[in-house]
């Protein structure tokens, strides 16, 4: 197991051979972890890494606290995230399509992660398929990307419309919006699942994170063929 | 309750005043039913009502020895369905639109029900939204409908693209063909449910009979004002 | 894809070209929609188009603050409903009946909706089956319909009864009330859709606004006919 | 405990003391029992017992080389029920009524289990609430039931109607018919369950067995007292 | 119908025929309605029954409120139940057993409502099956009790195990306590159906009202009788 | 990784040093395997192996060709169980307690796997909680044991009795007999986890084998200490 | 039934044998009653038992309230517990593992009451599967222990991997952390159950009281025998 | 839309734009299909398309039909896969590993689909994680690939460690492999989704085929850059 170091915080083991082992960045998922944690795990990984650190889904109070303490840092209000040592840019193209208005927390979490980790973001809101020209209308948009990251709640549908308009990776959101049959947000996943599309990928309800995770992925395996 | 007569056949009860209470053709339900116990139903529907008799899910052979006995009625093999004094054509433009070609027994259950209640009937197959260009290239004809039935499995996409072309009543039919993440039907279901297209109704999985009888209300209100 | 027209507001695409194509009108979805934005998107709507613009699911204050900007609309409060621009009644007779006093709320998103679009609407409340003589004695009202929506929760047995007595359209809205088994509206929209009566429609749980919609479109596919 | 008789068949425990200490017969569930066994376990009963034997779910051949073997029995090939030692009557007026002519196994599995342990059954077929005239014009003959059992499936809605119409127990019974949204029973048990009428009481999906038990639990609870 | 009288307050429709027709009391769903609506419905049942008129689920705030404008009614602050006119007593022996303390608030439900229709409750309080004795030691009294209403949450045992002691009627009400594997009730309603024990009833999670009324019901159909 | 060891027989990838890791034996799992697949891996695991060699879930057939192939073994038909070199009994007395007749082949499974690893099993057959005294006159054995494993299917009630009556481990399987609200065992399942005796634990559906494997756990950390 | 001793206190039967009995202390569940009851049921209970007394899941001012009155016992403040007479240590080794920060309070309500009952407990935090080095390299101090509990959330895969090295009992926690897919825990328990590590056992959700006294069994079978 | 080539065949409307507006191959979806649809629409694409042609979850004998009619395919009978024309290597380097002998299939599907469309395809079987050094000792091999399929039924473990292990792209496969609470695949899929590694995504249950192609859509977009 190649670069296998940990550093101990008693409360937590870092895993500070993640970023040469894998090319990841360090993600803490915020809740349920106190600002003094915080605090403590982003001055470790700080110290022992190199790249981007990042805290997800944090509150501004919180936020504020912990760049009191650790400074260098900055906070983006709608994603909820904290970011150190933003990657530089690796020309990498992301495109994170919503359907709706209210998918916008999620896809500016996939937005605002992405380009901590070096991808370059384009953003495009509210192309529901109950109004299908506003997705055709930037159909060439989509297929210029390197990946198209899609949001979306109630039934997801625009994943299937996308995937089937573009051939490059397709990873679909399932977004908690909607009430009733949405279930929260299964609904999309499962439908995001059952596709038409072929080779649709999917990630948790509600993780623009994840999504950003996994576009990281492609841009990183393929900086290391170029 | 203004026509309640009752036919008494011990095993069942029919409910002879409903064609003319509701304007509503009597529909046997195939399944778990004798061959003899069809043959005394239709008998009597046909000897007490004056419109169509319909028998749905039937397979050739009880199809075969209902006929013998009951004679006057013709038998659509892939429907499943027994057919007794169809209803003369009423003018009322359905298009029953299906997303993929294992959609077909479903959307021609559809088709064959509306038919033998007197709607006009024309179908699209196979334009499910993995390739948007099918289903758009059919957009007037299906703008121009009186109403229409989309028939959809796995995810059930079709429903809300076509719910956002047309302003007509759209029926949406979810279909049990998929696997893993389709349950059966349930994920096409609940995502017709979510739709974010506005007004867009939804039948029973696999219920294309419930879609062409729905379509048949639709037409009866119409012709009682016209 | 005949009238295609998008007005990007960046955080919207709105669809202005909606009521041309389909005969919809706008309704904005509130929940989740600053205060701002919704003013933006009505005053959009209000100038591209000529028909009523909806809100839904607004709140007194919202609504207070919306309608201090954009003058001319009107607040129902139990429907929490924003209309600017009603349609003038089209003669399209709809009855909104409800099972129970709990119904209540989506019954009047229902019937507020639905007379925003110009439906001339009739509701019955609290006509539930375990006092059967309280529909009876409205089976003629029903009867002379256009279209019913039915509103329940619980077990949601209403609209097979519904179905039953009347043969025109019947939009079945499972309400989310009740406890237990209830299931948060999941069981009555499973019931509805299981239902024995033929051609009953299911829109989504507590969607008094989908049912208008259903209605608007039966309503719309008619009046082009006329 | 008092009587706490236990006969040790080895692959079986026998409570030959149910029948003293709970009036309750002994009521052998067939499936996955080898004749062999159901030998074996009827023999003893009869031995140690006074009152009836029962054996459900039994197939024509196993029922066969039972009563070869344990002579004196009568076997119900539409219930699937053997019967030995059938109670008198004691005059508890039973009535099954049963929705669907679909529903009719679990309907006679509910009345020949009633029959065999001393109830008086009468049972009514077919009268579903989409012909609700059906049930209503033998709504007398429920009320002077001293308990009615409903057997429903799809959306079991016939327990409601029946619960409002009667003020004797009702014994509601969803069945696996039906199918989509059926979900096999189940959301004829949970509508059931959400019922608007009060004080319906339900069993197993399919259980007429446990349907007429409960009955029984009545009627003997009543026999005490009077 | 016979007795179909229903009084019409515009939110609600009264059925006043019900005691009449079924010999069951009138109990008013209190969450969701108004105290202003509780103190019509209230005063008007009052003038037109003669029985018990009973509204559930109240809060002590709305239940001064309503007593102040309708006077003569007691309220009981743990059951939440607001009591008119109480039955009786009919020397109908219940007994209401709970398998722990947090299944309280059902119990008392099930037994407040119970007294005001006249039967005579026992209760008999945590005697869960973990500590066996518990329950064993009062299994006389059990058998002496004309019904015996369980109430348990968890895993539901205690209904598999009085439904094996006892042969008068047995009414299971699953409680949402417990939490995981609980699912909120669900866990507890699908066991008490699957039990091991014949002929046991199950109503909905948390419905203390709903087993006081099947109770209701068999002591009225046995008052017919006697 | 101390004893790493792999065998590769492409297909799979056996592990030839969990005995001497974990002292756990090899259990393959015989479903989906082909007889020649498993004279391969049990080939394989003999020589490189020194303890008992099981394979589960496997038919008459398939046993017969592979111990015709791989000699020494013994097949046990009802439990589906091949089985070689069985370990020397170590003196752990594990009692094997099952609810009904039906609940006999997990049961089973249970039994000839535990046996076959060096546990002194003793079973005790269809005790369920309908007839408490069953149960109740074997506790002194249960109370011996050094554990319990409880087969249960439907409402899997039987645990929570033993789980209160016994202070050793009590290892519950739930089993998938049963119709209906059982849900092919899935509640069982969850009724075991949400029993009110505590310290209960629980393995998969059916799994008489994984039951075993972790009662052969507690005799193998024992053993080391002793 | 050996030690019978009940104790009444009306709104509970405290079951004072089960120490005796089973060797397992009191463990009162704290949700759901009132400082008063867990005042008079401890008082009791450190009356009629002489070993160890705990609530659970008791908040800070309750904890305080109830130690004024029943002087003697402590308060842990993470795991939510008061203790009264802890047991003296016996010895035996167990560990708890868990996969993430988040699933601390449950890890700590485990450690918390298997050390009131007499374990020796050590604890190993954040050592989840992605960053598997970190379970690796403490490897040997697991298999070393008696037992091991393994508490995780989101997909629960720690409990495979630890299954895999060590021989020693496993008990897994699903923990309710985790969001969208995680379904509250209920993904985890579900996936522990299919875990392809033979013999681990599983407790409810959340439930570190659960593994506790499970790991208790274990300890207590164990001292009996040596 | 820019290339959007329709071919009607009636029962099928094929989109023969696809290949060239997404450099994805036509793959045939075969059950539910006669063989003469397979051999009509086989035989337009490979007329109007230039690249591989594909027909997946075909049997041996509706293979060779086809074969017959239609030739210059090949069948990989345990992927049931037929393949026209496939892709000359594109270098891009797949590695699928698979947890264990059951998930063969669906490893095999993937492989096969991706070799047909050009993928360099490694296979690396049966390295569940309950033997972790297992995958350990290809993890250099993992590391090397430019993505990874996991396939893995039962509790999907094997994704989490490898998407720890590895940074390139990582698909996951839940399989419908196991029993009981394995919930025919699933729990996989949940537990896949609910994963503690980041950027992990996720294909339908079984769906080898769907992974291929998203394998697929990582090779074209990078194949579009370089």
């Amino acid at each position: 197991m190649h670069p296998t170091r940990v550093h101990d915080l008693d409360f937590a083991q870092l895993d500070v051979g993640r970023e040469q082992r894998q090319g990841l960045p360090e993600v803490v998922y915020g809740p349920g972890k106190t600002p003094a944690q915080i605090r403590a795990i982003t001055a470790q990984l700080l110290q022992h890494n190199a790249g981007p650190v990042l805290v997800s889904r944090v509150d501004a109070e919180t936020a504020a606290d912990v760049l009191d303490d650790v400074p260098g840092g900055s906070y983006d209000v709608t994603a909820g995230l904290l970011v150190w040592r933003p990657a530089a840019p690796n020309g990498f193209a992301l495109t994170v399509v919503s359907a709706g208005t209210s998918d916008g927390p999620v896809a500016q979490e996939a937005a605002a992660v992405a380009r901590a980790v070096g991808l370059s973001v384009t953003t495009v809101n509210d192309v529901g398929v109950a109004g299908l020209q506003r997705v055709l209308r930037v159909q060439e948009q989509l297929r210029d990307s390197d990946a198209v990251v899609v949001v979306a709640g109630m039934e997801g549908a625009l994943a299937s419309v996308v995937g089937g308009l573009v051939g490059c990776p397709v990873i679909a959101v399932p977004v908690s919006t909607g009430y009733g049959a949405s279930l929260a947000g299964v609904t999309a996943l499962l439908a995001m699942h059952a596709s038409c599309a072929a080779g649709i990928t999917v990630v948790n309800i509600d993780s623009g994170f994840g999504a950003a995770m996994a576009a990281h992925r492609l841009a990183w395996a393929r900086s290391r063929r170029t």
